[in-house]
């Protein structure tokens, strides 16, 4: 028996996975799937569209493609946009042509979504690839406005209308595969490493 | 929301899953299995019953619990373990006692099970847990007969026929969930400790 023939049964890395990391605003999704790019090979971070203003800390291309209106309606009619939701008045979407680009780079595609967003994946599916949802949070909404309140670019109303909606979008967690507690930076990281790192082993059926 | 309503829609640590590592004979099962271990807490494993004489480097009670064919009959007619087989003219099982009292005690039980076991289970089921199977190989049957050779423990006719066995085990590869590589001890240990960390983190429905 080959070396190819053994190792073929296992999905690898690039073998076509969409990570999709949800959870409420605040809950340290861009720090923790920053550090497992920088400690696993073979990952590449989608970058989605917005239409909301950029912050100060965030850099255009990097956090967000910011974008107008205008332009976002035109991916969305030209359906360059696998989902695409509107939270908190703002217009959010995830690039069709970039997730391709990546898995024809023989890479694994990582994406922070709007919890919405993930829902209208997971009614939908995409047939091209498989999805693996993962939920990050703190372990209370007590942590999570305690972090807003620390980050300090929003006004307390802006904060409260967040929490309002974290409390919302913890309610669609029994869909999710996997839940990851960000309390703690280091282990949320190794939770979210060794999810990629395990879905990298699933053994594929053959066709 | 309170702290442990989020925690709680996760598996956590003592979720009831049984992680079976199976995998041919010279593979590295327990080496890989004993360093995770020591990494991991809140894991035991499940020491098997044979009825194969004790190599000079093995413990009775940490390697196997090795028993005379007449008490290993009498295990299987009390129903005491969930699974038995037979391999290359000898007796192996796995103890019902010993899960339940790993599970009382709210850890996780790893077990190294032989592969035709692994496939009773599959077909059988087992009620009262979830189990996750897990496949341990190098990348190809060479690598195992070297492996088997410097251990020296055997004569070559006997190490042909754990070859042989290899060989059909392989065949069973696709019905296992992960495939762990283990061509560097580092990367096994590393992986097969991502699927125990993921599946706790594996999100359960509410009953």
């Amino acid at each position: 028996m080959l070396n190819e023939s053994i190792i073929e049964h296992r999905r690898g890395v690039g073998g076509g996975v969409a990570f999709i990391v949800c959870g409420p605003s605040g809950a340290g999704k861009n720090s923790v799937i920053e550090r497992v790019m920088e400690a696993l090979p073979g990952l590449s971070y989608s970058v989605s569209f917005t239409t909301r203003p950029r912050r100060s800390d965030e850099v255009d291309g990097r956090d967000y493609h910011f974008i107008t209106d205008e332009q976002f309606n035109d991916l969305v009619e030209n359906d360059e946009v696998v989902e695409h939701v509107t939270y908190l008045g703002h217009q959010y979407g995830t690039s069709r042509a970039q997730i391709k680009s990546v898995f024809a780079d023989g890479k694994d595609v990582i994406l922070n979504i709007d919890v919405n967003g993930a829902k209208k994946l997971m009614e939908r599916g995409l047939s091209d690839f498989s999805i693996v949802y993962i939920f990050l949070t703190p372990s209370s909404l007590e942590i999570l406005g305690t972090r807003l309140r620390e980050r300090g670019t929003e006004t307390e109303k802006q904060m409260e209308a967040r929490l309002i909606v974290a409390a919302e979008e913890m309610k669609s967690m029994p869909l999710f595969d996997y839940l990851v507690i960000n309390d703690d930076l280091n282990t949320a990281v190794a939770e979210l490493q060794s999810i990629v790192v395990s879905e990298r082993c699933r053994v594929i059926s053959r066709k």
